[in-house]
Order: C-alpha cells, then structure tokens, then sequence
C-alpha cells in the first residue's frame, strides 16, 4: 500500500494525479495493467525522475499479473522495455526497471507464481517507500546549505509531486522550514509545460513558503536586482563526472548563477546518477511536441507553419554546479571522485 | 496619410492593428480621439517603442483637434502628459510628445488654428515617414554585420509591428534577405506576452525567413548546441553610456551570448537614445500586472494566491553590447563617446 498525493498503490491497482490539469482540476487516473501506466508516463499525466521511476515498478508489476500464467523472461522482458521506451532521458525509469528485472530474474525459478507476484509487489513498494525516505534525507542535508533567512530559485517541479513524496529540490525547501528557518522562493514558470506556475507554486503555498512566480526569462533579472541565495533544481540524470540533464532551462540558470555569484545545487537521489555515462554529451535529450509549445490549453499562440524546436532537457555542466545533494551527502566538484565514493 | 500593417492614419483618425489578437486574428482599432490612443498604448493594442512615438504624435494631433477653439499651452501640456503617462520605459514615447510640443509652442502663437493643427499633422506624419526610413537606414548598416549565411536569435518583436513599419531588429534580418543572405532566425516567444510566439514568427514567415521557435529558457542551449552567430533585439531606452533597456529576458540573453562567443546587437533609432540618463540604473522599469504571468488568453495557469513579479524590461550592460546599430551608424564601445558622436 502507497497512499501520497502524487500515486496510490493497493496491489491491484495506481492511481496517479493528473499533473496535466493541476492546479485547477485535482483528478486521480487509474491504471489496472502496464500499458496504462506506460501511456501516463509517455503523455505526462506523471512526471519527475522519481515518481516515474516508481510508477514504472508497480507498471511493472501489473505486466506480471497479466503475464502470470506465463511468467517468462521474455514476457517480462517485453514489459520492461514497454515501459523503458517512454520517456528517455530520467534514468530513475531503466534504474527501477532493472531493478525489478534483477529480482524477478532471482525469482523466475520459483514455482509458486503468487510468491513471485508478491516478491515483486514488495519490491516496488519499497522502492517507493526508499525514495520517500531519501527524500527526506536529502532535505536533511541539504537545508544545511541554506541561510537561516534565505532566498532561492526554482525551476520545473522537484516536489513531492515529482516523487512518490517530500521532493528532491522542494524537499530541501520543506526541511529547511520544517527546521524554522525562513525562504523566499521565486518559481520560474517553466515553458513549456509550466511545472513551476502549475506544480511548484501549488505546492510551495500548501508548504506555507513565501513564493513568487517568474517567467523563465526572468530569472537573471532577479539574481542582478534581488538578493538571491541559491538556485535549486532535481535531475533527471546525471553523468559520472556530474554533468546533469534537468529541465531546460536549467543549463542557463546555472550560468547565470556562476555569473551572479549565486549558488547552483542539485538534489538527486543516487538512484539519479548514471555511471555508465561518463560526461553530459551522452546523455540522450527528448524532445518533446511542437503544440507543447505553440499551445496553451488547446490555444493557439503561434502562427501556423512555423518551426519549433522543443528539448525536453538540457544539460549542466559539472563545473558550474556548486553541489549535489544525495541521500548519502552533498558531494562536490570534482564529482568524478566524488560520485565514485558515493555509487557503489 | 500613413497606411501601414502597423498603423492606418487619415488626419481624422488613427487605426491600429489590435497586436493582442494577433496571430489569430487581424483586426484593427480605430481612435478617433487622443483619450482612445492613450488607452490602446497602455493596453498594448499597440506595442514597440517606435511604434508607440509615432502613435502618440497622431495622438497628440487628435488632442490638439479636441482642443481647437482653446488651443492653449495648458490644453496640449494636458494632451500631451496623458499620453506620456501610459508607459514609463519606452522613452520614444517621450521623445515624439515633445517634438509635436515643440512644434507646437513654435506655432502658438498663429492665429490661424487651423494652419497649426496642419502643421502639426503635418509632423507626425514626418515622425511616421522618418520612422521607416530610419529603419530601412539601420537595416542597411546592421545587415553587413551579417555572415551570408547566418542564424541568429531575436527576442520579443522588433519588427515592423514594434514600428511604423518594416522593423528594427527584425529591419536587419530584412535587409540582410533582400541582399540575398541567408538567416535562420530562432524566435524566443518571450513570455509573459507573447510577442516572439505571436508577432516575430508570423512577420518572418510572411518575409519568408526560415523560422524555428523556442521557449525562451531554450536560447542559452541553443547557443551552446547549434551554431549561432548573433543575438539581434530592439531596444526601449538607451542611456548614454550605452546601458539598454529592453524586454525582459534581454539582459540573460546578453550574459548568455557572451558566454558563448555570440555577438549580441541592439537595433534603434537614435531616437531611443536619453542623454539624460547617464546609466541603466536610472531608467524606470514598468511593471504590469500579474495577469499577464498567471493567466493566458484567459486560462488560469497558477493557483490562487500566489505572489508574481512581472518586470516588463530589464537592463543590458553596454559591457555585454557588441554593437548599437543606429541609423547614423554602427556604435561600438564605449559607448559614452561613440554615442555622444551621433547624438547632437
């Protein structure tokens, strides 16, 4: 049993928040086999490396119900990689993939199918519930790099609604007030699908945390005429030498962070870290839609015919990141050395 | 008798096209008093700091025709501060109401009224006509700052619709295909208005430029990803050291550019040019209201309660400027003394 705001898991089936249509609509999608919950993922009705990572694992989990009279490796290898080919740049998604794989593969000799089903089910729960608790841990860590009165920007959504709860960039927020100390957070509204207007400001409020929304092109005017502490932002991978795809935007951020003398965190769970990739260049980027851009609600704001280039991500160069905060410490540059302590 | 895209004037009446409508739909508003003029400056029917001047000297002739039979100092300095009290950036607003004001004060004097509201016509329609010359003018001189084949960014809309017609920035892409260069121009949609998305990519399409549109929070990936040689904008105010002021976004795409070995040119008149200011700090910044970020075309896009910074204009360090193309000339760094050259 998982029961947060972002997912709700009772072994037979997950309901997922349709992030599309928040802040205004708050609507569950139920999913009762693996193709639903690969088609949430793909159409984002969840997002965030890590609520997809554990989605994927119960999507998994419903592929071995409905594989349970022959549960092969090749059926279960199909599932996999139905779920693997939605979205291809968060690596938490192939982390919790192959870690359910791994223990289905420990399993696949085991001749009482419902022992397997309920392996797996434990399996997915878990890895639900670590990365609530790594979450946590994060925060934990990570507000001991913030002032006691401080001010932050964000960009997309690494809340709770990005996790299965708490929130890897927002969770350094949360435990930061939840210690008393005060934050000021400026939300970039993240274009173009506005995670930061719709899901960070959201949740910021329901957090209680001062919060003022920006456009993205905004950002560097802050840092100039406002004091600013940090900028704080979750990955969806990241390299081993700690280049880090995150949304797009966040590349020129920390830019401009380097340039205004403003600190560039990264919160990610270890499971985020990818160390069959050596640098950033790698790391595959999607793109996305083009009416993710020239529409808003179904609302044209873009001449018809013209041509739009859409990344999904971009990437960060290790140098220009002043830390990433893991469940296991704040790691710093050179993160080759770094990340090597930390990724067994 | 002006008769643009932008805007249609017969003496007795000024037409605008409504640019908040635009792309979807071409409709124009007819002012047939000044009141009506003022309200379309601040509502943005009509936007663009050239744009706004000469609308504003039409303005003022419809001020001084409502005045006719107390054609008095005090009348048009009434006509004139409403009008000036629209907007506070853009300074050509400032500098066209004072050119019919001292026309006028040269004619008060003249007995025969309606020679002066003739005269006064008559120079607002030479602001009009100097206005598109002028850019034909810098499009002339910004274009051989081109490769002939060359990709550049523009921000916001710096084109025929920001002016009386055929455009500043976009004036230089312009003159650059009707040379017969070849320019690839990304268009950052610039949020929170839109003026990329809906006024930049439907101008250049109708020019025949090929045209890719991005998100705003792209440009610094774009930059470091694809070949980019020059970031080409408008501009609101210039201080006379060169500290530009422009749509809010400018000043990260300015660092951005830097940052990347990209040229970075500012296109206006010498009449965007206040001497009166000695540096960026000093110019106002405008800002609008928090509708503009938290709703589009009237769709709510944030929750309730949130609090919005919404500058319409940042401030670009001459430092960052690599040159101000003028109609008098190409201006380099420093810009204290180049500018002081053209400025009389």
């Amino acid at each position: 049993m998982i029961s947060t705001v972002t997912m709700k898991w009772n072994g037979n089936f997950l309901e997922l928040i349709d992030q599309r249509k928040l802040p205004s609509v708050e609507e569950y999608v139920r999913c009762t086999n693996s193709d639903c919950v690969a088609q949430a993922i793909k159409d984002m009705i969840v997002r965030g490396a890590p609520a997809i990572g554990a989605s994927a694992a119960f999507g998994y989990v419903l592929g071995a119900v409905e594989n349970k009279e022959h549960l092969t490796i090749e059926a279960m290898e199909r599932v996999k990689e139905k779920l693997a080919s939605t979205r291809p740049t968060a690596v938490n998604l192939f982390w919790a993939l192959e870690r359910m794989h791994s223990k289905f593969l420990s399993e696949v000799d085991n001749e009482e199918r419902e022992d397997v089903l309920r392996i797996l089910n434990e399996e997915a729960e878990r890895i639900a519930n670590e990365d609530v608790e790594v979450n946590k841990q994060m925060g934990m860590y990570g507000q001991e790099l913030l002032p006691k009165s401080s001010t932050v920007i964000t960009h997309c959504n690494a809340g709770a609604l990005a996790t299965v709860d708490y929130g890897t960039a927002l969770g350094v927020i949360r435990a930061a007030v939840e210690r008393g100390k005060t934050v000021h957070a400026y939300v970039d509204e993240t274009r173009p699908y506005l995670q930061g207007a719709r899901l960070t400001a959201w949740e910021l409020l329901k957090l209680g945390v001062d919060t003022t929304l920006i456009c993205d092109n905004m950002a560097g005017w802050v840092m100039k005429t406002r004091k600013v502490d940090a900028v704080i932002v979750g990955a969806d991978r990241i390299a081993a030498n700690g280049d880090t795809a995150n949304k797009i935007g966040t590349y020129s951020l920390a830019l401009l962070a380097k340039k205004h003398g403003v600190k560039f965190y990264v919160v990610a769970p270890v499971s985020t870290i990818d160390t069959d990739i050596s640098n950033g260049i790698d790391i595959p980027i999607e793109e996305r839609s083009h009416t993710e851009v020239t529409e808003i609600h179904g609302f044209r704001i873009a001449p018809d015919g013209v041509g739009v280039y859409n990344p999904a991500f971009d990437v960060t160069d290790a140098k220009l990141i002043d830390a990433i905060i893991t469940e296991r410490g704040v790691l710093k540059y050179p993160y080759v050395e770094s990340i090597a302590k930390v990724v067994k």
